[in-house]
């Protein structure tokens, strides 16, 4: 099986459906339409998905599939029916490859991230893999493997002291309303840039937002002991947020402190990681058969 | 390589330093001493203990240790020096292979209480332990394999918004702390007995702990998704604890609840674990020869 081969790649997300043609970390051509939320159900919208790249049909060999929610078993169950709200265990597998007729893989979209950092990133062993942007995402892959279900939905997971989840206190949505008091409407990327001013409001906001993903950090390193936990996301990524992170970190005894590298792939990695694992997938049933 | 191969195991904590002669999960014979702490340093400790167990000589054919601490490479580095000050990398596997003249292996003892409740306990899949006594340790055993360095370390994680350590706001050293105003002197235990007995403020600490062990399993869920959690540790197995966890998860929904089971080898799970890792990593160097 070559690592060329090119296989079709979907990243079904909140706010909108990708298709895409991958080979290796390339993608070939893409399709990008908006999620209809409000017409029909998965199956509705990956036919109008599949109509809409009708013409790629035979250029692809494998087909995989990203999605916001838990996979379990090809079964897709949302995890957040505010970011899409689908039905419990909705046949994602069967559905794309009656579509398709082409064998298919599917796993969670920051978890499929994860995986193409992994096998595209620079560096060897253990990743943790963590998207800052509107909420935080992340997927894990240990010993080379892929965890899938539940694991790495970090950004759900519950403070002790603080009411709702922690992306609620760290990520896009926390710093736009953090803002609301110093500049009416403000986005996250207007707090950024507030900040490269030298707005002072600005600069405590992403150092609030900053210090408790250094937190999260660290305790992702005692409790996983990654080699490197790969920061992406448009928060993550955004000029000098890895570095505040950073900052927080620079106490840290040594051999506890969590390795931070910038994520390489951007908004791609989904596909690219989907379409990685779709191909693998094929050459194990091709050799186990 | 039979099961029933004895193995010397050896568990040496802040307080005491345990060596067994251990087969499966059957400790055939055992002897306890202090651990040394004011003399000299980890070299002398098991030159001592190695002393004392001069007559089980023979009896052996490898050797496994847990330690408080970090183990990498066989390297022995302190994470808390209040528990126990070792110097930082000190040669744990050298040091016990050239004393007893066999094959050895070296892991944390919380991570070895993990693995001998993965292979002795029932189940199967991913499992995390979890260990609630005077602080909280923990262990991650995922696709069959022991996540070893700093893996588990839950209850050194540190909160958003509280100061100090998780296991400073769950433990018994927490649950004793809070007892002060009530019961001047009480211990973790006394604080059990008095709730036992109805008294509101032994319930109140009892279930605060609870509450916060409870956040901590459901994150572990969504981030290490494992099959269950076994809960250990004196308070984790004191009785009622583990259904006081269990009353603050009964709003989470399936997918999402963790499944707790408790710890089946109790006191004896970590030379129960390192002896049954020395001898497969005993079986492996053979294989490989």
């Amino acid at each position: 099986m070559s690592k060329t081969e090119t296989v079709l790649a979907l990243d079904i997300g909140g706010t909108k459906m990708l298709a895409a043609l991958v080979r290796g970390e390339t993608v070939a051509d893409s399709v990008t339409l908006p999620t209809p939320k409000g017409e029909g159900g998965p199956a509705e919208w990956l036919a109008t998905l599949f109509a809409e790249i009708a013409h790629w049909q035979g250029t692809y060999e494998s087909v995989g599939v990203a999605v916001t929610g838990i996979v379990d078993d090809g079964l897709w169950s949302p995890l957040n029916r505010r970011t899409l709200d689908i039905p419990d265990r909705f046949p994602l597998l069967q559905t794309v490859m009656g579509l398709s007729e082409k064998p298919a893989i599917a796993a969670n979209d920051a978890q499929a991230a994860a995986w193409g950092e992994y096998r595209y990133g620079d560096g060897e062993g253990d990743l943790v893999f963590l998207t800052i942007s509107t909420g935080i995402g992340g997927g894990v892959v240990l010993d080379g493997r892929l965890k899938t279900g539940l694991a790495g939905h970090f950004g759900l997971a519950l403070g002790q002291d603080f009411d709702g989840v922690l992306e609620d206190h760290v990520s896009g949505n926390f710093i736009a309303a953090e803002a609301a008091g110093h500049q009416p409407g403000a986005s996250a990327r207007e707090v950024f840039a507030a900040a490269e001013k030298g707005e002072s409001w600005a600069e405590a906001i992403l150092d609030l937002s900053a210090r408790r993903a250094a937190i999260l950090c660290r305790n992702i390193q005692l409790t996983f002991d990654p080699a490197r936990i790969v920061i992406g996301g448009g928060i993550g990524l955004a000029p000098g947020y890895r570095a505040r992170i950073e900052a927080h970190l620079n106490d840290v005894p040594e051999r506890l402190r969590p390795r931070l590298v910038p994520a390489r792939l951007g908004d791609k990695a989904g596909v690219v990681g989907i379409a990685d694992l779709a191909r693998e997938t094929k050459t194990q049933n091709q050799t186990n058969q």
